[in-house]
């Protein structure tokens, strides 16, 4: 879909012009598929700010063939450097102010880059232009982002209507179980390393699997997503083996309420560490301030973690378009831990939820 | 096993002195998982270039537990902004000269890295020293690779035994039951996307496997790896369904031949382009030298491409204990391509093979 690619262009532009830069030379892989379309590891691009039929796209020989279908509306040029390439091609063209995305380049390649392009070219620092458009996702980022949220919520129903979370599985079978699901309903691979963390376990927020086995009892905390067409989807949630005990049921009826209070909040124009507060009251006015270890939430979509963040220290404030998790939780060490996570898309009204998993606590 | 990261940071602190700095500040993740065994994903490092005593690591809350038992053997500082607030550290602490991974650290990130060490800190590029340092890689390392490399080979003869190179099977399905195979013997996860590619699509070199069937008469190319304890391997293999044509025999035993020619260069204190000029010519004197579209082979190990580059602009010479891939390939476009490719450790007399698969063509 070209077209979706070459909008992404146009609005790139536009801000260019506004940053009085003749150029923005995309380093970053992300910013370049965002773009483009590509998809391969090795890649640059020149977007000039007036004139698209001056945008050059750069990769290597084996992606010849690759690039020629992925990006047949752009001038392509085919350098194993391609950065330098481009760079180059700067130079030799007379892009007099050439931005540059200065929160990819290092100190060492901006060197590179500058004896490239030569002394006409001024390189110009031009952070994060790319990123504040990838804040607001378009129509296709967010179809991409609903089926890997979709991929992620069969793959769970099917773990556990198969008896996929019996007592005696090792927390590492069950991530692998539910990895395969995944797959089974379209995913690409894993959206990052599955957290699968049982009984005390769970009280580790980033638990990575292990041999453990889970025992009746037990809370699980099950943390994954699935990667669809380049966009990540995150879902979190705990589980109880057996019925529950009063401070399993206790401590994931707060967090539920700590994360219905987060989406709640998650309003156009309300400041993201706001959004953070209004569930770390929740948790705070239950004396677990403490074990709330980590900020509420962040933004998802090309990366696993973009912005914004939703943090104590977040900057900035909601917007429609924005796709963000929400996810609080308590962990109380040697004991246990819950953890209750969404994907939702920002709207002017209530926001859009993704991963559609309930969140009444499941009682396997 | 802190005895081995002691000894790496050993290894380092002399490189340092060298290079007159006080201190190495270290922000790549793998850099610091080399020097520490964390493998979270946020940290900092500050390696002290005299005394071990005043080398800190920091992470974020998420990792409490794990760095604790991760990195015991350093002083600890837990923040969300690590790098940052390591180098308030190196600030208050009055590291003097500290250096910096200037191949790493951004140009914006070198502003926030100033203002937070404050104007007594001398902020001095120092590219690429633990780089230097995992060129050659320890014991450890040859082990994690072995064993990542032998997963390999027995998920792709398992494949084989189980006729999972059968007709009728898609190139995805049999991207997947290899993958899966690999997590039975051991990996963690493969360490690339994995190659498959048949017929036509052969002549791809970097192919992503698509819903296409294997057919009778097909060369079929694998390029896969495994990814053990953080290590990765590499290898391609490319196989016949049903008796070879002669094209695709001379094309194989071509490849096969300039293979073999490129282990053999592998010698200690040759040129890294000499082992690439070693294999390219036995391709140009068959007249293919314009289908081998690629280098050589790469430096392989904590990450999946990393120095040095074997191929005609590599730089540098052969050492004993880089571990490197060996992949000639040639390509016919629309007909089909091979590609043969192993990764071996660089030893003072014969390299050795760690990818044990025969290459003999394997008929299926």
């Amino acid at each position: 879909m070209p077209e979706i690619h070459g909008r992404r262009r146009d609005a790139l532009r536009a801000h260019l012009r506004e940053h009085d830069v003749d150029a923005l030379l995309v380093v970053d892989l992300l910013n370049i598929r965002y773009l483009t379309g590509f998809t391969g590891s090795n890649a640059a691009l020149l977007v000039h700010a007036e004139d698209e039929r001056r945008t050059v796209f750069c990769t290597d020989g084996r992606y010849l063939t690759q690039s020629e279908r992925q990006v047949p509306d752009l001038e392509r040029l085919i350098e194993r450097q391609s950065t330098i390439a481009v760079a180059a091609l700067a130079g030799e063209r007379g892009v007099a102010r050439t931005g540059y995305e200065s929160q990819h380049v290092t100190v060492e390649q901006l060197d590179e880059l500058a004896s490239a392009a030569g002394a006409k070219v001024e390189l110009v620092r031009t952070p994060g232009r790319v990123e504040r458009l990838r804040l607001i996702k378009d129509d296709t980022e967010v179809e991409a982002l609903r089926m890997a949220c979709a991929a992620a919520d069969r793959a769970l129903a099917g773990l556990i209507d198969h008896g996929g979370l019996a007592p005696g599985r090792t927390e590492r079978e069950v991530a692998r179980d539910l990895e395969n699901r995944m797959l089974d309903h379209g995913a690409a691979g894993p959206s990052f390393e599955s957290i699968v963390a049982t009984g005390a376990n769970s009280a580790v927020p980033h638990h990575r699997p292990t041999d453990a086995m889970l025992r009746p009892g037990d809370l699980v905390k099950l943390d994954f997503g699935a990667l669809v067409d380049g966009y990540h989807s995150d879902m979190t949630r705990t589980v109880v083996l057996g019925e529950p005990a009063g401070w399993q049921r206790e401590l994931y009826d707060l967090v539920a309420a700590a994360q219905a209070a987060g989406r709640a909040a998650l309003r156009v124009g309300t400041a993201t560490s706001e959004v953070d507060a209004a569930a770390r009251k929740v948790i705070e006015d239950a004396g677990h301030g403490e074990h709330f270890l980590h900020g509420l939430g962040h933004g998802v979509g090309l990366e696993i973690h973009e912005a914004p963040s939703l943090a104590k220290t977040g900057q900035g404030r909601i917007a429609a378009g924005m796709a963000v998790t929400v996810e609080p939780g308590v962990y109380l060490s040697g004991k246990g831990g819950v953890r209750i996570e969404d994907t939702l898309v920002v709207r002017d009204d209530d926001p859009e939820l993704l991963t559609l998993t309930t969140k009444q606590l499941i009682v396997v």
